[in-house]
């Protein structure tokens, strides 16, 4: 493996679920030394969500991958000592607790800091650390449901909609990513540590982009419109013989390609359908146009169509769909030997970066398994002191490879 | 305004719409220097789409806030012998055309990298710049519906369901972010320029995440579910007497939170309920027991009674709502004065760090405002070649400070 980006970046991670694991995940791809701070016996709470795989979860391997994992005791003040002595040593600490509790345990950002002056503390939390929703724990549901992505998903007839993934912890991680590289950088000019506060709920505002911009500039409050972007027409889905296809004509060029690729010539010039208002006007009447052709193709007859065309289309996939299509499985999956697992197909990190390396470096951490490496590297600690915090419970068992 | 993160850093942005206009915003507000690279006369596709104020695009306007404009025609040789000395200067450039545009306008990785070997070259495409589709064009639709994520939003009744807001874009938006940041780190080590290939399909099949797994390790292929999490009940939305609350009590100590909240201590201990299979096997009847609570009080009222008894719960925002709650507004609106409208309320960057700062800068640029300012500052051009420039429509008309 060549230079990794990060090199050199030690980030010390409490966090658990996803929006933070998330966040380091990227992190651990782009090559920095992620050390998984977990509770003896339990760790992650993502380590019992399935879906399993031998007892293990893939939920958890997946977003985990790369990390190493100590397992220390917070409960008990030597453990909390010794993580504070790691913070000593780290560039970054990310933790996604419920605002409050990092204090509690000693571990807030001002005891932190006088330990570490420069390093980046990043906290990803429901609503942030500042303002009347300071205190508030919540999911990823409830940050989609505050920051009005729901409003403006699903269908007309359809209550307010949930994002199937948990866009609100992926977007909060992804800033929370952003925010820390940025942050390194105004560190390694400087020499000041930063301090990083992430919101689900800000996330998920600021992703809605031009709909807030309706309400802010027009006092407008933009309503669910199923898969039809209200801007545009058409620039929607469309059932096939087998399926769906998505088509997005997004201008006048574009349009009279689609009904190029339709052999319905005569539509460009029907009065209708004129201009992109019309057809915004008529966009019922023109999807029933459409859909009558699409649905006498396969979506991939359909595509097959539009693309020669040089209409942008594509298959709305399912999971299944798009983890086979092979464009898809060539920049999108990655092969690891999970412990206990064996060979074991993962999700490839989304960034390409070259030359330098990125992606997936390795399997996922079992609980503690890299209690005494990381204590040997990070503090120089020797194997009696470990034993020591072993016996005295500090340290949960440890993993190390000649034991695992 | 202070110290800023990416103090000093030139960005070069030829991006255009959402999903590169999401990353280099993310830049500026960072404290990167964003010049956009935009065709004389027209501009951005985006300063054409609605909302708009006074003949202004307020979604061109709040994505593109804090970046310079230098109007400069691509079509023209000595257009794009001017910008590719611009390239000369900038330590990153990002664009999202069609792959192989760039390269037809002689502005392609390979050229620029000659010019500057230290560059920071970052594409968004559809699919990327490898693999069977690296020619595809395409729009946030398609990469939605490609990577899978419209398969698992939306009703069991319901086709495959688009995420409301552009979350394709900003996904890779995002992702260029980290990607820009990261390669300036790895140039800074070695020293060495990086290619940034960033895809709408891989940002969102990224953000799958357990979905992905499950087909992965399980076969099996997720459906959609509603609001309504597979694996936790209650975790869902609730109808109140005046809106929807969203509700999760993802384990057995919230459960008995919830109970409590309801004033429904018996069912803790209710067999039907007991533990979290139980409540999953039966959510549709558990749905009616909440939902008979929340329909009788306001959503204001529920959200009391459940954040008192400290069960993360929401209310599910519209827009408006969400512009107008305190908590949002104080963290996430931002005022800029904006040539041609005077105040304007736009959106906040959803990154918080101190002491160094990041955020909304200043107002979105005119076309071509910049032209002679960056011209001046980053090749030192004097003003009668600017001049020449402009009588050769090289440089299309310029809004310097003074004429404007």
């Amino acid at each position: 493996m060549g230079f990794v980006p990060l090199e050199e970046v030690k980030v010390l991670d409490f966090s658990r679920v996803l929006a933070g694991p998330y966040c380091t995940m990227m992190l651990a791809d782009l090559g920095a030394d992620v050390v998984k701070v977990e509770r003896p016996g339990m760790g992650d709470d993502s380590r019992f969500f399935p879906p399993f795989v031998d007892d293990h979860s893939a939920y958890f391997i997946n977003v985990n991958r790369g990390k190493r994992s100590v397992a220390i005791d917070l409960s008990n003040p030597k453990g909390r000592e010794l993580v504070l002595e790691l913070a000593g040593k780290a560039d970054v600490l990310v933790e996604n607790f419920r605002p409050g509790v990092m204090d509690r345990l000693g571990l807030g950002y001002d005891h932190v800091k006088r330990m570490n002056s420069r390093i980046i503390y990043a906290s990803i939390s429901l609503a942030g650390q500042s303002g009347p929703y300071r205190d508030l724990g919540g999911y990823d549901l409830i940050g989609q449901a505050m920051g009005g992505i729901m409003s403006i998903t699903g269908w007309p007839n359809t209550p307010p909609t949930r994002v199937g993934t948990a866009v609100a912890d992926i977007l909060a991680g992804l800033n929370c990513a952003v925010a820390v590289l940025a942050a390194l950088r105004a560190r390694d000019s400087t020499g000041e540590g930063q301090r990083v506060d992430i919101s689900l709920v800000d996330s998920v505002f600021s992703a809605d982009e031009a709909y807030n911009m309706m309400y802010l500039a027009k006092g407008r409050v933009p309503k669910r419109t199923g898969n039809r972007y209200e801007f545009v027409y058409p620039y929607d889905t469309f059932r096939t013989e087998d399926g769906w296809i998505a088509i997005g004509a997004g201008n006048d060029k574009l349009w009279g390609r689609l009904c190029g690729a339709m052999r319905m010539p005569d539509l460009i010039d029907d009065p209708r359908f004129r201009t992109n208002e019309d057809r915004l006007e008529r966009h019922g009447e023109l999807k029933g146009i459409i859909e009558g052709w699409t649905r006498s193709k396969s979506t991939r007859e359909a595509l097959e169509a539009l693309r020669t065309a040089g209409v942008p289309a594509g298959p709305v996939y399912d999971i299944d769909e798009a983890c086979k299509d092979p464009h898809i499985a060539r920049r999108m999956l990655a092969e690891i030997e999970q412990p206990g697992i064996g060979k074991m197909t993962i999700v490839e990190n989304p960034i390409k970066i070259s030359p330098a390396n990125a992606g997936v470096r390795g399997p996922a951490p079992l609980l503690g398994q890299h209690n005494r490496e990381v204590l040997r590297e990070w503090l120089g600690l020797r194997d009696g002191k470990m034993e020591e915090l072993e016996a005295s419970g500090v340290l949960g068992r440890s993993f190390d490879q000649k034991e695992s």
